[in-house]
Parts: C-alpha cells; structure tokens; sequence
C-alpha cells in the first residue's frame, strides 16, 4: 500500500485557504474570481513542477495529467471544485483538488507505476454561488447524458447568459463574459469524455455528522440520493390584525403552521429515520407584525435511495392540498426531482478495499448533496470517497477535517486509482 | 334632528377619491406629498367657502374653525387624516375629515345655532406609511399627556429626523424637510390643547366585519383595545438538508411552526372569542431551501381590553421559551404595549343618543385598531364614530363603505356634536 504525504497535504491545506481567505477562518472563493484564480495557479504551478500536461477545456475546466506506462489506455480522472460558498470553509470542493494533487504528486515521488494516465481536475463553479446553477460545468460536459427533466437547465447557451446573484468587485454581467475574460477557458476537445477517460473518483468531505458519530474516518460513497422537491403555498385573507375577530379569519401564516406540523407527523409515521426532509424557506406575505397574512408559501426537500418511499413521502405533501388549513385554501407544485445515481460498483469496491488494506476506519455512505461525480456518473464509471466532517459542519467557515484525517482520504483515493489503473 | 347631506358627502368622496388615485380603485396618499397637498388644498378651499378660519400648527396639522355664539367658549374639534397607506383605499382617515367638513358646511347651510367654534381638523401623518410612527402628529401633539412608555418615540425632535421607508418622486431626506417644505407649517401656538378645546370626535371606517356580521351601519366606540406586542425567536443549527440525519436536527422553522400552533392552542382554551391575537410577521434564516434553517422569529400581537385577560395570554407567550422546540432554544422579548384607552363616556352617551334620535342601526364597539383620537383622548375629552366596512376590509384598495352610510356617520358626528356643544 502507498500513502499519501501528511506534510505535503498539510502544506496544500494552508496555501489553499489563503486564496479568498474571509479573515475570520474561512473563504469566500466565488468561481473564476481573483481568488479561484489564484488558486489555479498555485495548481497549475504545483502539476507542472511534477511535469503534468495541463489544458483546459471550453468551460474552463482545467486537467493536469502524468502520462502512464502505456501511451494508448484511457485517462483515470481524480477532481472536484476550488470555488466555494459565501462565507463558506477551507474542505468543500478543495479537498478533492488537493487530494488529486496529491495522488500524482505521490506517484511521483514514490515512482508509482502505473500503465493509465492520470489526471487532476478542478471543475469550474460547482456552487454556483455567484452564477448559478451549481454543478454548472459537469451538468455542461455531460450535457447528453443528463435525464430529460434536468439536461436543459444545463445547456451550454442557457449557462453562460446566466447573471451573478450579487455585485462584486471586478464583477461581470453574466458567466460567458466572467469565462472569456477567466484567461483559463480552453477548447471544447479538451473535455472530460467516456472515449477518452476510463473512470473519475471524488474525494469530499461527508458534510454531515453520519461518519463521526460512528467514529469512522473514510466513508465509500455508494450512491447520491433520489430527491424531490415541492412548493407548498397558503392562500388566506389579509386583515387587520386588531379589527378582525379570530373566527373570521384565513391566517395563511398559521395555516401554513399547521400544515408543516402535519406534514412531519405523517411523514415520521412512515418510519424511515434515514429518510431525510426539510423545509428551509417560507415566504410570507404581506410580512407586517398588524396584518393577517394572506399568502405564505414554504419549500420542501426530500432525500432517499427508495424510490418507492419518496413517492409515499410525495403523496403526503401533495395530500396537504386535498384540505384547507385554517381557512385557507392550499396548492402543492413539484419544483423538481432526480433519481437516486447509483455509483460504479467496481469502482465502489476499490475504494472499499482500499480502505479496508490501509486500516482506515470507513463505512458505506449515502450523499444527500449533489456533486459533479453525480453527473460524470451518467456518463462514464465514477465514485466518490468521503472523509468526515466534524460536527457534520459545511458551508460554513467552521467546516473543518483534521490534515490527518484529509491525508488519509488521499490515500485512499490513491490506492482506488491504482487498483482501478491495475484492472485490466 | 339634523343631517347632513347625501349629495354634498358624495361629491367630496368623489373628489378626495382623486387625490393621489393609484388607477385601480384605491389611492396611495402619503402625508405631505403632492397628492396629500391637493386634499388639504380641497379641504381649503370648501372651508373658507363657508366661513372657516384655517390655521395650522408646527406639525402642519390644519384646523378650520366657524365662530360659536359665544366668543369666549372652547372649541370643539372633529377631525381625521387624510394620507393613506401605499395602494390603501377611499375611506381610511379621510372619512372622519370629510365628515368634520360635512358637519361644518350643515351647521352653515342650514344655520345651526351653536355656542362653541367648531373646527375641522387634518392631522399630520397618521399612517407613518412614508414617515414612521404612525399616528406621529397626535404623539406629538399630546406628548405631555401619553404613558410614559410611548411617548419618547413620538418627541418631536425625533420624528423630525424620520426617514422615509421608501423613496419617492419629489422626496425629502427627513419627515422634518418634508415638513418645512410643505407649505402648510405653522405655529406651535396653533396646537390643539385642552385649555382651548372642549372636545374631540373623530370618524372612521370600522376596519372590521362586526357592524356589518350584526347588520348595524354605526359604531358607537367605547374604547380602543389595550395590547402587547412581542418578539418569539427560535435558535436552531444551520446543517444541509441532504447529508443531517433527522434525529441530529436543530430545526428553526420546525420549531417555530409547533411554537405556534402550540400558542393557538393554549391562547384558545382561555375561552375568549373576542380576544384577538395574530403573528403576521416571520424572518427565518438563511431562508435557502437546501439548509436546515439556524434562525426564526415571529412577531404577537395581542389586544384586548381587559388587562388581566391580556396577562395571561402574555404568560402563555413567555412560557414559549420555558421549553426547547425541536431542539432549538426559545427566547420571547416584549415589543411593547399599551393599556386599554376608554374614550369619554359622556361624549360616547351623546354619539349613542345620536344614533339612536336617528334611528341608526347602531352598537357599541371597541376599536381594534389605533387612531389619533386614541392620543387626543390623554389629553381631552374624546370619542369615535365608526361606520361599517363592507367585508371587514382595510389598508387595501377594495376598502368601502357606502355613500349612504358615510353620511349617516356624519349625521351621527353632527348631532352628537350638537349634544355636546349643548351640554353646559
């Protein structure tokens, strides 16, 4: 078994999280912003000291690759993304860079044989947090390959037209015009493709608590959880809050209340405690401390591998129209859905015995979040390794994995790929 | 018995209708701007036709007075407001002015004999729509006489230096520019004070469904509710709402939702149907739809006009954050309240004698809702005249109340006033 270098992934650690640093532990690294691009260089600067070929393709996408022993096979990608949240921590994303890195790094160092190039790979605006939508660029690259109901949004000409949620310093009116002024947008036959690459691998930290709570440091991803997700809104009367006697009023706030209440009950009574839903945003109307509101619309986000149970779940929250709630009449719109992305089993499997011959303590693991491994996923075989978070934190500048615990990951990801390289 | 007149309180509410007439029914009349200058202009113009002197005072408040028979009586004053809140309707504050100019423009047309000078009267900025608080003029009028836990908002040094909430055409930086350049300041000497007033009425829309429910066309109003306002706040964990396992969830939200119908609950076991209490305001944080939310408060407001009654509702408020909701602390912070103010029972005796020498379809009512004369009334003898709003509705552009009914109210101010100017 090889292992990666604490020292070296220490060092990465520390460098990365000086690009967009926020001054108070963590950064806000939007994507194709001064500080993305500082951190392109350090990684251009990093691939080509080990003499990896660096390109990048027309969506910015960068690769750095080491040729392998036999000039023929087919690229093994590692990769992930160096943009972040808002206010967001030094792991999400970065972490599969830098154990990408990591990997050729210590198959330099080591002179690791291995018959397959391999290359490392940063993907351009994963969060989408200035330009959205997220997983802007693996939904682009693997455009064909996407499901019907979610390719479109992802259409190359439909992303580039799209306009930064907020105004920032050096700011561009829409993503095409932060990508031809980026200096790092390449050419269309550079991309990521199933003729030329063989299989992609993620490294991302867990960003729940599922791993540490179980005391485990490595988890092996086997799939990214099915979702859907509905609108619920509330149509009541808006009135006085002092004139209007309580039986003649249609609150839609408390209806809105009630409902969700409702809701968690008969969902919890289905008895699926791994089932994971969330209501994260209500909108209400006219939002005045003296009036009844009359329009309160909430979000609901459901996850699970069970197709059959998000359907059940489904019906609960569509059944939430068939009554009205404290006087107010109630509709349910589905927003959107995917379903469960099952990862390469092989794949899966190298991972798993990775783990298991470095003595890492691991586990299977579900991901609730999305990641550009989910859409290379419909395209050529892909998995992904988690490492833990503490206290399940992310998005968040306390997000935080100890430089062991990160290491460990790249080890991982290290003797999967080598395993991958050795298949055939 | 006298009345006013049908076709006179018609064109006036045909006319003021214009002022500031948004193009879809209602108005947007705030205080001092240019719609509002062409209602005082109005209101001008028909009192000097008949006789009234106008003055204003230091809070552009506008006052026109027809001589009494005895020069050294006190005058007795009717009045309202005439802006209105954004996209509001045709009734709100300007009824009770237009009333007052009804019950002068009687009194001349059909020569009533009275002792003391009448006056009808404009107050400054009622609403707080543009300009906060409302009812500003009346805090500031009355300063000297209110609780002192209301009236350090309403000095007038500090609503000078209101800002407006919302930019618009013409605009000024403070309500104190607004003021200046109004063109209708005047001087302090020119307030309204019980030395030299006898009395106060004002008329209003109900703002409610309760004379129309009952079939009743006037309001005799007894008093306006006393109230509490607070503050329920809820601290959760902010997680993603993809990888956070149910069980390890802070939910704001979810807390906020079973505090509420929980409040319900509790406040409607007290068996108190008349008592009204809403939550019409909610902020939840980061209201995104992939994030458990970390943040949520909403806003009670309770009225009633029994003060013990109002303690134990405000008990079962604060009792919220005796315990966790959904894993999530709860705080309750008192906004701020008042006691329940009793207008003046002899004037109130006279507006009932009123309706009933007219043969209105009266009753007795509370007022729900805040009006200058809840002010006035600190500092001088004062009741309210309601008439009935069709549906209940306010503060929107379908607010109405029929020609027919407006001028019943203006017969009941009338004689009511008549009673009163007969009194000693």
């Amino acid at each position: 078994m090889y292992r990666a270098s604490l020292d070296r992934m220490s060092e990465k650690i520390h460098t990365f999280s000086k690009f967009g640093d926020a001054g108070h532990g963590g950064i806000t690294r939007y994507s194709l912003s001064d500080a993305a691009k500082q951190a392109r260089a350090y990684f251009v600067e990093r691939m080509t000291k080990i003499g990896a070929e660096i390109t990048t393709d027309d969506m910015a996408n960068m690769y750095a690759t080491l040729p392998g022993s036999d000039p023929t096979a087919q690229r093994i990608v590692m990769g992930s993304h160096c943009d972040s949240v808002k206010n967001g921590g030094n792991y999400d994303g970065i972490l599969g860079v830098m154990g990408a890195m990591e990997v050729l790094e210590t198959v330099v160092a080591e002179k690791i044989p291995h018959k397959h190039p391999l290359t490392a790979m940063i993907w351009t605006n994963e969060e989408g947090s200035l330009y959205e939508p997220s997983m802007m660029s693996s939904g682009v690259i693997c455009n064909d390959y996407l499901p019907a109901n979610i390719a479109p949004k992802f259409r190359k000409e439909v992303v580039l037209k799209s306009k930064p949620i907020e105004s920032i310093e050096n700011g561009y009116e829409t993503f095409g015009d932060a990508l031809e002024a980026s200096g790092y947008k390449g050419d269309e036959a550079n991309r990521l493709n199933p003729k030329d690459y063989k299989a992609m691998f993620e490294l991302h930290i867990e960003q729940g608590p599922i791993l540490e709570k179980a005391g485990n440091d490595i988890g092996v991803v086997n799939c990214v959880l099915g979702m859907f997700c509905a609108r619920v809104r509330f149509y009541g009367v808006a009135a006085h809050a002092g004139t209007f006697p309580m039986e003649d009023r249609s609150d839609a706030l408390y209806a809105a209340s009630q409902a969700l209440c409702y809701m968690h009950d008969e969902i919890d009574k289905l008895g699926h405690p791994e089932l994971v839903y969330t209501t994260g945003e209500i909108v209400c109307h006219p939002c005045v401390h003296t009036v009844i509101p009359d329009y309160v619309d909430f979000s609901v986000d459901v996850r699970h591998t069970d197709p059959e149970l998000l359907q059940k779940v489904h019906d609960i929250v569509h059944g939430l129209a068939d009554r009205e709630w404290a006087k107010c009449r109630c509709e349910v719109e589905d927003a959107w859905s995917r379903d469960t992305v099952y990862y390469d089993e092989k794949l899966v499997g190298y991972v798993k015995a990775a783990a298991e011959e470095l003595g890492s303590k691991h586990q299977y693991i579900h991901s609730g979040a999305g990641h550009d491994a989910q859409f290379a996923a419909y395209m050529l075989p892909t998995t992904m390794v988690f490492v833990s978070s503490e206290k399940g934190l992310s998005h968040c500048e306390p997000e935080h994995t100890s430089d062991e615990v990160c290491t460990e990951g790249a080890s991982v990801l290290l003797n999967a790929v080598l395993k991958c390289d050795a298949e055939d």
